[in-house]
């Protein structure tokens, strides 16, 4: 069970980027504090900006912001959008589909009601449980000073 | 979100056995059937010896049989056996780790909540809950006559 790099690396930007909130962060700077893909980021903002959670400043000192306080990113909304285009299997809807047994198969609903389950879970959780009061990522994603 | 081949397999292999219950099932027919690879099923087979959910009868005339009743084979066990080699995210045990904030991530928790709530889903429902009483899935999955 595999989420996509989708949701981690918004995860992981969002996280970023509310640690460092009043300032504006690159997306070269997020990909080299987590050493990941400046190109995967470059996706991820895009979404994460389509979905109204982040804002592009332009410019020489341009970069990210958040477009929302930490308290309203519900996580649940966050990855269930990254995850639209990943199927749980193939049965699923943009999956390859061809399973014989499909049309009379009870597995679908149970891995779905399962995924519901999974993302239901993430609902309860806001952008502010991961960082508010967590003294110990600050000094390892603040860009200050 | 996606879960492995090896759950899915494993899944669409004992609704095959399950219809056909009191035979033997090849894992050639259960290839052949769903048109999946034959080394896949193979793999699968093993590990679902291993938890002693089906047993092999060697021999020319030999295949796969359940080794439990459908009703005693939860969905939810199977997955979680299935999928003890995938790994949600990368800092994940079992994952290639390496990400800056492991230590102090409280995103960790959250998702591993959120697939034992995935995994607990699952626990509701049965083999039997699959197959009984479901005549569009018997023609489909039937090796008599």
């Amino acid at each position: 069970m595999k989420l996509t790099l989708l949701s981690d690396y918004s995860l992981r930007m969002l996280m970023h980027l509310s640690v460092n909130q009043g300032a504006l962060v690159t997306i070269a700077a997020t990909a080299a504090r987590y050493d990941v893909s400046k190109n995967h980021l470059m996706k991820v903002a895009h979404q994460l900006g389509q979905q109204g959670y982040i804002e592009t400043v332009r410019g020489r000192s341009g970069g990210l912001r958040l477009a929302r306080l930490p308290e309203d990113i519900i996580l649940g909304h966050v990855v269930r959008y990254m995850e639209q285009s990943s199927v749980l299997v193939e049965c699923f809807p943009g999956g390859k589909g061809g399973c014989l047994i499909t049309k009379e198969c009870r597995l679908k609903s149970a891995l779905h009601e399962a995924q519901e389950a999974f993302f239901t879970c993430l609902d309860g959780y806001t952008l502010a449980d991961l960082v508010d009061g967590n003294s110990g990522l600050e000094p390892l994603l603040s860009e200050a000073g």
